[in-house]
């Protein structure tokens, strides 16, 4: 039994098989994968990888397992070492292998089409990983065991427990939202952990006779404090208008040198932040300068938090009337997007006092009314800055909501 | 220089006037006013008085004007000792003296229908506070100078330092939150004071030409949070389901024993939660003994946290028709209704990065949706309670919206 | 199941049992006994009762067992639910029902003789106490289960038991240093309670054959902190310079009253806090005039935190001589002593890497080094303090060993 | 005014001058060495660079120098601005360029004999620098008045200055205890900050006539408690176990490489953490096996915490015997080492209530006994583990004072 040291659990223990897991390259790897991509620019405590994450998550895993286990004792094991709890343990462990460099910075440059879920799966099904799953392959933890949690796929109580590391509710979410407000030094996402699993259960939808993670009455104020915690990381953090802007810098450095990640797992494995910086170092282009310097565009125009349909286009026309008036590589242009949740897709049941349920969207006043996070923006090189700023000021003043006080 | 240890603010200091000021009567009896009344009775660490409340928020009130100051230097004087500054700490250090025993529970039995903040200002313009402040008075500290920055009649300059004690962005909140939710060992009342204090500042509201506590753009999110901080604190505790059915039974108790708080000051300061706790004990009264005893009526019928007006209507004709049904006595009713903020009343004004104004209310896009709190419930005692909650149910259900999931 | 917040643990959990046992007047009784007396006269935020301890040692003591039963499967049950755990818990509870009023400010007033860990035996064989445990006999969690464990007066694996509540591992102190630092709002009571969860151990010390809570190596340095914990919150809080000076008024009114805690437990039970609070507000007499105005006695001399023989002998001498001299009216002295723990006494073995045992005071080489607590002084009437203080200063130089600056 | 956020210290400032000096290379080059080497490979959350304890190592100069203007305004120039704070803050920012890459585990390979100290100097010195803080030399923050607080060489005022940077109570230790602690996820590195800053003042040693950072009698636990928070971290995290491993496969790596930190500043730049791992990465040497790979040596011979003489010189005869009879590449020797604190020769003052000065090692009867930390280690090639560890065994039992329980 190994313990480690962790700023947020105090303690993430992990059992031979797991430790096990947690030698092999593509978890090693993670060390190297920064959570928050460039956002240590920003925020210089983010420095964290994405190692300390997916100990992070496994730990939460076994913790929520347990309080769905103690709340619907027919339906999971209770034992601490039943085949399902190791099972969800290793998915949250692993669910995050098959990220590409720079976290989500830069997650679009998969060679066909791949996503990082699928190199996850891939790296899963590696002969490294599935040989250190090996030992315990009778024991109900066998690769095939651990991919039906990590894609969903699986019998009815494994589409459950799928939930635990990927859903409305997962321990993705948890641990992210207190471990990057912990490195950032802000407090955007904390959240009441304690109170959540307490109140969280196994509900079963009565539409679509599908289990899914519910809460009990009580912890509908806890649960909305974890989607306004996401919202909230959103807004400030993720998309940050400098971190935003040194994220376009990497992307068009990346597409300038032609760099993929390539969708072969073991070759895959050699590419992380570590390999780009060193490049990204020793190169000239004006993009790489931009963030290795510093000496990155400048906003000229950034829309609200919230668009209405009307500024959406009307941001497009001016980006595209921006474009003909200057040189196309004096303007950077990021469209960052985001739902606060999924409530409507995906139903979060709450149960009340009676045992009656009712999806989240409708016992929560306020969440049915936070809206999509749309805010883009334009950078334009330092030295066309001013005039940039002029025209698309001019440009956008007219198409804006007015608001200002009178 | 006094230091005291403070489990929120590390330490509050206290200068040579304000520790003369804290040796008084009137703000010594803090010390024996709960500041949660009876709350501790279902949050255990909630023991806390409105005594360390009053020096947090004269601690942070000294924080907060200097943020303001360092903002608006022109306006407010940046002289740590300049009296502007000391007005502030010592009105917001007396801002609570005029609390009855068990604060909030029982306030509204003052006699010649006196509010607290009635009973603040004759606290201190009583002869044990104003000769506390006697040798500073030549000083710009006299009792008329901190009354107005109490009352909020004063000038211009004055009413903008007034609502640092008692606005939409005052000390009193920034404390209780922080405080309340430490002791009662929840962390709905979490905010970000640091970023708060950042990013206030004076802003002049171009309509009504008064000055405000305003906000920069980067300040909007922690705004929202501390509302949100508030708004979660009046859900999960203040308005905590046994929490009040206490206050209930403590209200009928008082009222049956004929307790009023006198209107005279010298005459109040002789009551706080010691001497009515005491009486209460010794009391054989059903109502005390339901306190004391834990002995309390049960929840019979509860309403969401947010009411429609037939919702609202309709609770009045069943608890009528209960009324009827049944005894009197064997019934409690409770109607607690909060505003989650009075931003459309009281504007706080936001400032984009270009200097452009905005009220709170049009910029943060859920604000606008936090709606009034409503919680109405019944308790019965719990002899009855059976037939109660059987009779409230079948003529309550028909009047909600139905919304459970089918 | 009932779960209690809690600011220290989060969540405090109680079966229905251990719910039956907190309803009763004993436990209830120490919501009215403050954890540290008068100390919040100094630090404004210790205004917590022992109630909340109580709880907070349950919580713990479950924990602790767990910890112990992982490491000695074949000794200890690692059944959640098995009599051992559960009469643990109950013991931690109701480990502190005897406490005087002000806890152990005054604890030397009992009649007979008694401690208060006797009353808190008699209390739990009271008919109160013993009917909340009634429906539960039959489960090995009857009166005399428990007390067995309070006492340490049990079988081999019992006495193991008892070292959870009261030794030099217990969870009285383990609770006690997190809550007081927290409540106090100092930082000294700190110290790494997951760390020694993750360490502790049952070891049988080879020379005696009896059962003990150990420690593995790895512990040894969160187990010191603990004992530093302990150590600092003596001398910086429990002997504070104020804070002692309050208890010898204190004291002195209770005799001067001829006030006794009753030896009968029902009798007791009317005792507390609230009762005495009442009655010294009321009393003309100076020593409680002295509290309640805070209008004490001031420091007029007070050694260093540790003492030679030769010290402990002259300040003997120095304040019989000042007896003489002054009024005896005219002074307090207090002779505040505490070992900073008594390992030499209780041994606590250390395991090392190889299984070899060793007691923590031949491991922990400045353990060794943290001698006595004695901190004595002498306060005087406020108009005599002058006086009083030339003279002893007098009296004492020559009798310190010099080692000021030269 | 640049804001950043600080996971310690909640906003780190930096004004014009110092943002300028923050964006040299120098100073951005610490993002690239991490302030732990390589101990994240152990403590997985000790991702931090020395970037953000520069920083807060500003940040804390100047809460330092506040403090002690408060106390001696004849002394130090209370006002924000004043040239005296802004040097302090600006050596503090600066303290650390001159480290190596892994910070201190491979300190000792600076060419020319070079101390990191000697380095920070020299890139102070350079162009880079210079040039930031060229626009305010006439305000009294040139590079040579920086320089004079970084060396200790200056008047009498800037040596008091100087050990704000650099003595036993200065913002380094002050910063990185706390910031290491929770980056690693320990709590050893915790002490009372904020009591620490209330009673430090600048008090003239009488004998050698010079300034010192005391501390008030009120402060000496506090100051206890940080020298123990080092002790605890020297202990627990800087000499752990598989810490200490991985830095000796370091430093034989690199000595393999015959890598050399440049002595000429411009070179010296190019080196830090990213290039020596890409280096490491690529490299087929066992020893860089050893770190990327975690396949190390392991532990074969510890010591205890402290040695005595004997077993000191017993030491060094035994690994001789091991070397010779085993092949000498088969183990790797450790001697970590470090004096608790140097109160000895740079002695800190304690003033008592009656203004009495007294050096801190007299008053803290426990710092005295807290001796100098010396745990010697072998490691050995798994593969001969066994067989140099059953070796070492035989030899070292004799030497060690015995002191098993029997």
């Amino acid at each position: 039994m190994l313990a480690l040291r962790d700023p947020i659990h105090v303690y993430v223990r992990a059992d031979d098989l797991e430790s096990a897991v947690l030698r092999t390259r593509p978890v090693q790897r993670l060390r190297w994968v920064r959570q928050l991509g460039l956002a240590h620019l920003v925020f210089p405590g983010a420095e964290h990888s994405r190692f300390s994450h997916a100990l992070g998550a496994m730990e939460l895993a076994g913790r929520v397992y347990d309080a769905l286990a103690e709340k619907a004792p027919d339906l999971l094991d209770g034992d601490p070492r039943c085949p399902e709890r190791r099972r969800v343990r290793l998915a949250a462990l692993l669910h995050d292998v098959g990220h590409a460099p720079f976290s989500h910075s830069a997650e679009e440059l998969f060679e066909d089409g791949l996503t990082h879920e699928d190199m996850t799966v891939r790296l899963l099904q590696s002969p490294e990983v599935a040989g250190a799953l090996e030992p315990a392959g009778a024991e109900g933890v066998a690769v095939d065991d651990v991919a039906r949690i990590l894609t969903g796929r699986g019998a009815e109580t494994e589409r459950l427990l799928a939930q635990i590391v990927s859903g409305e509710l997962d321990v993705d979410k948890m641990d992210y939202l207190l471990r990057d407000s912990l490195y950032c030094g802000v407090r955007y996402g904390n959240y009441d952990l304690g109170r959540l699993l307490e109140t969280i259960t196994p509900l079963r939808d009565p539409t679509t006779r599908e289990w899914g993670i519910g809460i009990d009455e009580g912890g509908v104020h806890a649960l909305e404090a974890l989607v306004l915690a996401r919202y909230y990381m959103f807004t400030q953090v993720y998309f940050n208008v400098t971190g935003k802007v040194l994220e376009l810098h990497l992307n068009e450095w990346l597409a300038s040198e032609g760099i993929r990640w390539p969708s072969d797992p073991e070759l895959f494995l050699s590419h992380d932040d570590l390999d780009v910086w060193s490049a990204m170092r020793r190169s000239p282009s004006a993009h790489a300068r931009a963030i290795v310097e510093r000496d990155h565009y400048v906003l000229a125009l950034e829309t609200r938090e919230h668009l209405t349909t009307a500024e959406r286009d009307g941001f497009t026309a001016v980006v595209d009337e921006a474009r003909a008036r200057f040189d196309a590589g004096d303007l950077l242009v990021s469209n960052s997007a985001k739902d606060p949740h999924r409530l409507s897709e995906t139903r979060v049941l709450v149960r009340d006092r009676d045992g009656r349920l009712e999806p989240m969207e409708h016992v929560s006043h306020f969440i049915r009314h936070l809206t999509r996070i749309e805010r883009f923006r334009v950078y334009a090189r330092p030295e066309r800055a001013e005039a940039v700023r002029a025209f698309l000021r001019l440009r956008w003043a007219p198409l804006v909501e007015p608001s200002a006080v009178t």
